[in-house]
């Protein structure tokens, strides 16, 4: 009938054929502890020897700047902690993006937890700082600023040089997050610390890099350990370590011809979605952005309804709608960008992806979307003038995408000029009526709370 | 001619077959997002929800106790940092044994750094502490204890029921470090926390266990992370935890006829190497202890040189002796022992080690030994009466084993009740000198600093 496409290799890219069979070999050769002194353990040294050259060659460092973490996420904790100790003296201020990974901003909370403070640069509509604004936030107790090299949600490059720049001429450190970019390729010189995720690669789970250049101060936290230079504890996790480091050159030897084929399909559905199933917003900057993610919100539809719907027709694909976090608040990414969360679709290409699953995907699509609006009984298109020019909707205790399908629904029963206000305690409802007026050319007019909870949003009907 | 033998599974154990198969399964099935609502990533979660099912039913606690790491070292040291944090109104108390592993003894270097307090409850020459003094240690503001199952150096099986109980009439959690018995069964019911290690067991490296019970106050350190009920930061590295826990399930299958087995081939060893041999001292409590495990030292022999020349033989050990460390000085282990360090060799032998092998370990091992003491120029055996009555050696910058041979090849110089003063700036000779009186029956008189560093070690003839 159909196939099974795989469209999220953001979160986890399925394992590379080359890392499969360094995987292999290195079970069978390097299963001992490296740090022992009989065979095994000089061969298991070896092997990890070779893998940090091979990971350093790629990432653009020294062997002896690199460690290993178990994760990208370990890597980022650690490389954020080790800076803030290492300069504790010049103080404890943090600069970070708004789009971080979650990773990054928990090691900001915790700092400020801890008494630091944390400066968060904000972001265009496209989910860009400019290099102005990074600049902008180092002060003279900034221990540490973090930018990552591109964007996990929407894809958008961040001018990461620029920020190192700034950053070199404040005197700061720079710690770029390159989880998501450094497939493609090295990042940019001038940054200090670095910070990589192999199965984002298509390597194996359980092997994160965390580069730090020398001259950098860094003070690893917590009880020493003597292994990768004292900043990641415990037991290499050497086969995974030799399986990232081969499939990181394998995947870098394709990179250049990948990445143009996959950036002409992620351009196809970025140039197609808005024309196939209207209402939508594609977000994320279209030209300075990763080759294989587009990310795309659909107006008047339920974010996890339209996962499970495409899950259903084959397509895995992730969101950042309120509606499929455990939180119930849309993705920090598209907040700080400001635009539409509702419907949110994240499409990430793996390596080799063909065409033809992109063409199903842009077949299916309309129609699933159609059908979840359908069930919840979103508005076809805008209606005729009406009567009252004040009309008050109660969505309290309705959960997105209904807040602005209920909007939508009655905006054409106030006259031009008038004004809805929409009652709602739902946290995707201040992110997306602003985005639905924007995209509606309707005036947002602001929001007041309620007293027993929730907030009023008031739009006023301008076509 | 000779085969090779890896008797270092104490270290790292050779990779299970049963861990081989279950992770190239996983490779296949378990590389996506287990919190991700798409099929690949809900198969996931099938995946990890069962290996924490298996290793939860072998460690003897529900799933939801249960939290797999990156290693045992991490299991550790978030076990120990996260009792620390959810009983600091209690108090900053900690008490460990003297011979814990150095995970858990840097953790406790952490928290003496950060303002609190540690106790290190000694152990008898066998390695072993008491319950008593184990409960003696505990006071109004301790929030943790730590006691591991079994020693991983000299394989003494430590109390750890009646030191859990003692801890519960105290109400004071007991962290349990059962890295090196978890393959031969659970440890006894009475622990809060309990940490292993994968690789320990066959399974593979990049996997630890972290269990806490339920009603254990506990809160864990850095940066938030929701996966893992908070307790280890990261995206989970799903085919290794597979491999670990079906390996844990398939080595206690055969724990109870290869423990025995292997307690016999250790019995074997631990019988005929001091009459092989001679001048050795067998460590470790003959009779409680781990079934796979044997450590001995040999006089007059440099432990460095023991295992290169074992290694040449075909034979991988490791040695807990100071020249053998990075740091020159003996293991913690053996120092709290009080026990002779030099030419320190440890067996621990994998599951399915042939008894060939340690036939030949046997047969191989005084000719090794013999050669090393020959290249020292070891005493052969103690000699006449002689002459002066005090005797002074200048083993000034003499790395151990070499003060213990001077000392030796001069004893005999002296008469009964004569002295020998060993001027020594070595680490081991501290351990190794009275050790050496205590294997020759003669009278450990003290030790006196000296004014450029170093000190000197008088002994008293007595047979």
């Amino acid at each position: 009938m159909f196939g099974v496409s795989y469209f999220d290799a953001a979160s986890s890219a399925p394992l590379h054929p080359v890392a499969r069979q360094a995987l292999l070999a290195a079970l069978d050769e390097g299963w001992a502890d490296p740090a022992r002194l009989y065979r095994e353990g000089r061969r298991a040294r070896l092997l990890l020897d070779a893998a940090r050259e091979t990971a350093a060659e790629a990432v653009g460092c020294r062997p002896d700047e690199l460690s290993f973490t178990p994760s990208g996420t370990v890597a980022l904790h650690r490389g954020v902690a080790g800076v803030l100790a290492g300069r504790r003296r010049v103080g404890r201020h943090l600069v970070v993006s708004a789009v971080e990974h979650s990773a990054v901003l928990h090691a900001a909370e915790s700092l400020a937890s801890d008494g630091g403070t944390v400066t968060e640069v904000g972001v265009d509509r496209l989910g860009r700082v400019t290099a102005d604004d990074f600049a902008g936030a180092l002060r003279a107790d900034t221990a540490l600023a973090c930018l990552q090299s591109a964007n996990h949600e929407v894809g958008t490059v961040q001018p990461a040089a620029e920020a190192a720049a700034a950053c070199a001429a404040a005197g700061v450190p720079l710690l770029v997050d390159a989880a998501q970019s450094l497939a493609w390729g090295p990042v940019d010189a001038g940054w200090s610390v670095l910070a990589g995720s192999a199965h984002k690669w298509g390597g194996p789970a359980g092997v994160g890099l965390l580069a730090v250049r020398k001259g950098v101060r860094f003070a690893a936290s917590g009880p020493v350990d003597e292994r990768e230079s004292g900043r990641s504890p415990g037991f290499e996790n050497l086969p995974a370590i030799v399986a990232a480091a081969a499939s990181l050159r394998a995947v870098r030897a394709e990179a250049g011809a990948e990445g143009a084929r996959l950036r002409e399909l992620v351009g196809r559905i970025r140039a197609s979605v808005p024309e196939l199933v209207g209402d939508v917003e594609v977000v994320g900057d279209p030209v300075r952005r990763l080759p294989h993610l587009v990310t795309f919100s659909c107006l008047y539809v339920d974010g996890e309804a339209l996962l499970h719907a495409l899950d259903r027709e084959g397509f895995s694909v992730s969101s950042g709608s309120s509606c499929t976090s455990s939180t119930l608040t849309p993705s920090h990414v598209l907040r700080a960008m400001g635009v539409l969360s509702e419907g949110n679709v994240r499409v990430s290409l793996p390596l080799g992806t063909p065409s033809s699953e992109v063409d199903r995907f842009l077949a299916v699509l309309p129609g699933v979307v159609a059908s979840v609006r359908a069930e919840l009984g979103a508005p076809a298109a805008s209606a005729g003038s009406g009567g009252a020019s004040e009309l008050v909707v109660d969505a309290l205790g309705k959960r997105c995408p209904l807040p602005v399908i209920e909007l939508a629904k009655v905006i054409g029963d106030v006259p031009v000029g008038g004004t809805v206000a929409v009652l709602s305690d739902d946290e995707a409802a201040r992110l997306d009526i602003p985005a639905w007026c924007e995209m509606r050319s309707q005036e947002y007019v602001g929001e007041s709370p309620l007293p027993g909870g929730g907030a009023e949003f008031v739009v006023r009907r301008v076509v």
